[in-house]
């Protein structure tokens, strides 16, 4: 009998060899692997992935990155130490996040091919698998808020363009004039590819290679975040202002359950950004939840076999980040940089840019 | 070393006791189960899951359904037959049922809570896993078609609203006058839901059951087709007309890839139809996709997991139609009865209403 248990021990080793190697990839943030006797409240953002090489930002521009990504992590992980939910922590941070000029969401949101801000943005519930959803949006101040106002007060999910601005008014969101999203950087940005293209339609009808404008690892961006709270409950919420240029009413990742955002108190929580397209096709953020729940990966091994092999061999490019429902912190990106913050096991903020 | 082999043959089948079972849920609709070695055609299509017992139907009315549901199954098969691929047969027999004011989709389409008629559409590639959807159409007579172009001629996935009809506008789709839409069932069908609101306003301020007319079975509608090519090539497609009496800009599974519709060749194609919320919150499509791919279970054992177990335990009601790359069928409802129809394993067409 011993030496049969000894066997079978063996071929679930055999079956499951990420059970031999759980830590392998989570690389050298989390120096404690969080379980069941250990788990701890747990807070991660990002503020979008792309070409973000080391020497691309001025020391001046990094530094104010860094601080606002700071300020948002912190801002969140102080709620969850306070005792607020998850999903709190996850709304507040986003919307800090969605007020700062620098991140495509919310006041930074980039401009549509006719000059317009339209902004999406979903939230999730580990707890319930509740979920909320808002795309289209042109008035409402902090997508996050009305995407958890769908969430929570309304028997829907998903709500798009004018009906989802009347649920606004409804709910008393901060509506604000569409001139508040406009800022200066967007807008050049979108006046850079409009003549990009101008020029390109001019030179050649062939379609040649994509101008460095755009490709998409500079048309895209994100913020999101997930969280751990003392409850053990996990959330997860990601908001855009989409893609420079979009035309055709176009729809990313963001406010897609699934793709773009994913939480479950019995996996993980997922949020997601760069190229949209790919994230929805591979529901990038369900796929990692579904490999912790199936094939027993860790939320690390998990976000880079989705990101780092299926993304990658797709030919999309972005990146996740995760926690599952013990504090372990999942980041994995195939861009050159993806912008992020968490606090690490001895309750400290970190704030990375580039790879390494 | 042989009763090593042994033991781990029984470690595997205890550790997959689904291999042992693989047929066991499979219902009477598949004589045979096919596989690597005898792989076929196939093709399985629905037209809505809800409170459809035996008795609610007029047999004039059973036969019109039975009649458009045959015609549509055929046509699709006839196609595959033909050599064509299976996007093409998802596309011609979704056509046919969004023509057909029967069902929920197209011609048939419900209206919003603003009398109108608002269109959803998706569709998948298991090939490629390329995948296009629609929302919030007005205007354009066949979504599935829209939501293929928007698959094979841009570079998105998604897109709603005004800006998809700009897209179908500059890709020759028929466009219709929104009047085209207009039919006595379903406009009496809203004002039935709208008397019963201003009568339940007035009755009482609190609020008690939700009426017949209210409840998601009697509101919602779908129609969808998965199919199985001569180069084993899968596919899905889901359209809908959505809600009646649906506010807010309010979108269901239907044009969520991972919800509605999902189509991979390594595991399957998924079409869904129900209360659509809940197969959001859930990805419905995609975990009956990850549970074949990460937990080896057959279509429809995973169909069953999905559907009998999660959603039914979510409190949500609807199903799906399934196949795999071998041409195995997973049909799978909670509710009372579900349109649907099938080539079954001699190449004849099955069509089938209600629970057994």
């Amino acid at each position: 009998m011993k030496r049969l248990i000894g066997y079978l021990f063996v071929a679930v080793l055999l079956l499951n060899p990420t059970i031999l190697f759980a830590q392998k990839s989570a690389g050298t943030e989390v120096k404690q692997l969080q379980g069941p006797q250990n788990p701890r409240l747990g807070f991660v953002i990002h503020g979008g992935a792309g070409v973000i090489s080391r020497g691309s930002l001025s020391p001046e521009r990094e530094k104010e990155y860094r601080a606002k990504l700071e300020e948002a992590v912190l801002a969140g992980y102080k709620a969850l130490q306070a005792g607020k939910s998850s999903l709190d922590a996850v709304e507040i941070a986003i919307r800090i996040l969605e007020d700062s000029p620098l991140f495509n969401a919310g006041k930074g949101a980039v401009f549509t091919n006719e000059g317009k801000n339209e902004l999406d943005a979903s939230i999730m519930d580990g707890k319930t698998l509740g979920a909320g959803a808002v795309a289209g949006l042109t008035r409402v101040r902090n997508p996050i808020t009305l995407a958890r106002a769908v969430m929570e007060k309304s028997e829907h999910v998903m709500m798009v363009g004018a009906g989802a601005e009347k649920f606004a008014e409804q709910q008393k969101m901060e509506l604000v004039d569409p001139k508040y999203f406009w800022t200066e950087s967007r807008w050049n940005a979108l006046q850079r590819i409009l003549k990009e293209e101008k020029e390109k339609e001019e030179k050649s009808k062939d379609h040649g290679k994509l101008t460095e404008a755009e490709k998409p690892a500079n048309k895209f961006g994100t913020v999101g975040a997930v969280a751990l709270d003392k409850d053990g409950n996990l959330a997860a919420g990601t908001s855009t202002g989409g893609m420079t240029n979009k035309r055709f009413g176009r729809v990313g990742d963001a406010p897609i359950i699934g793709a773009g955002t994913y939480a479950n108190n019995a996996t993980c929580a997922v949020s997601a950004t760069g190229w949209g397209e790919f994230f929805i096709r591979l529901s990038v953020a369900r796929d990692i939840s579904s490999l912790m729940e199936y094939r027993a990966m860790t939320v690390q091994q998990a976000a880079d076999l989705v990101i780092k092999t299926k993304l990658q061999k797709l030919g999309g490019d972005g990146g996740v980040v995760a926690i599952d429902k013990f504090g372990n912190i999942g980041v994995s990106f195939n861009s050159e940089g993806m912008y992020r913050a968490y606090i690490n096991a001895e309750g400290k903020p970190v704030v990375e840019i580039y790879k390494d």
